[in-house]
């Protein structure tokens, strides 16, 4: 199960900090780590940094932008130690274990992690079903990158290192949340939509996209129901020729 | 609650690692931090890797030896990735917050942390109450002495940041866990009479040392216990006059 996790690093300054982070993955048994345009890398301090961990470097997947990053994965987490005003679902990682051991069907998971100045952007925590913050002192929350890594990891472990397999699934694949990379299709599907019907303002195309991508984030869309939009959108485009 | 415990470092080789160590705490409300014959320190790396965590350097105790460092404390836990072949009681992070919550009146808590390469010695492992160990991957356990800091100040502060003040106590006074200072006086106690008695063979002192201080400190010896053996101890010695 534990390799059902994806680390995905956003925009990382620091190569050393991508370094660590493969050690703490490792450390805890996780393996599949995403980086989405890191500043510099590949870099002699990050496989320093990693020390034994280097393999994960090595296998690390890279991307030029999230939407790929996240495509396959079915449930997508910003981690952030702020609490934005966003209204995203937020969780502990305690809590997080509780929300994916109910429905272990929806695999793989990503972890999304944003640069060491400013943590995730609103257009990642968009894409986001749940936020997961940390707990620390109010007083002083700067929480290392890779360290917010390696708590998350333990807490993944220690939940998972002994589900070998996913539990046989308790409800049918028309239950399972759909990937990120129909969720891209679905939103598309519905701009093509609003475009059509003119309540799509293109001057504010990307505020409505964000607005849509969260809702639609936020309802764990599944197979079925994602079936049943796609075809409530398509009666709409039929019967608008 | 938070500030009851004392994270205490045993021979740090890297300073780096003390500043990482200040700031892992800081994040999660700890406070105070010891450092036990540290390998170079002060030191500029030290403070630039606590960043706003200096303060706890500042205010951070360095003694010459692990009996001053923990002579004040009623709990003595000792961190380690590793698990020993010594009878140490052996919790998970998680376990040690029950414990803790099972006797909160057994403060200050002392949590020691080897040196980096080869961790706490024998030794320090027999002023140990109980071991605490981090659950890691048994391919690749090479955690960070700061991460291993983390991680447990992490679940100290979940466990007891609410925690505002102890409760009250259940027990009486009696009922309460005797300082490292008050069992440092009861072995000593021991060792006067056992040579005094013929027992202790000079030769091998350090070893029956080592085991009356496993002994002793798994037995978690209460004031009045200590009393009582005390008194025994005493007895002893007025019949060999």
């Amino acid at each position: 199960m534990l390799d059902q996790f994806k680390i995905i690093l956003s925009h990382t300054t620091h190569p050393g900090n991508i370094g660590a982070t493969a050690r703490a993955m490792k450390v805890m048994g996780l393996s599949k780590l995403t980086l989405v345009n890191p500043s510099k890398y590949p870099s002699a301090e990050a496989t320093e940094r990693a020390s034994k961990a280097s393999d994960i470097l090595v296998s690390a997947e890279i991307c030029t932008n999230m939407h790929d990053a996240i495509a396959d994965c079915r449930l997508v987490v910003g981690a952030s130690v702020r609490t934005r005003t966003l209204p995203n679902r937020l969780v502990t990682p305690r809590e997080l274990v509780s929300v994916i051991k109910e429905d272990p069907q929806n695999t793989p998971v990503a972890i999304l992690f944003g640069t060491e100045s400013s943590g995730l952007t609103n257009d990642e925590l968009h894409l986001c079903h749940y936020q997961v913050y940390i707990p620390t002192n109010p007083e002083y929350s700067s929480l290392n990158l890779a360290s917010a890594v390696q708590l998350i990891s333990y807490e993944m472990r220690l939940a998972f290192s002994k589900m070998q397999q996913l539990p046989e699934a308790r409800v049918s694949e028309n239950e399972q949340v759909i990937s990120r990379e129909q969720l891209d299709g679905l939103l598309q599907h519905f701009e093509q939509v609003m475009s059509a019907t003119g309540y799509l303002n293109p001057d504010h195309r990307k505020q409505l996209d964000n607005r849509m991508s969260r809702l639609l984030s936020k309802a764990t869309i599944t197979e079925s129901e994602n079936r049943l939009l796609r075809g409530f959108l398509s009666s709409i485009e039929h019967k608008l020729v």
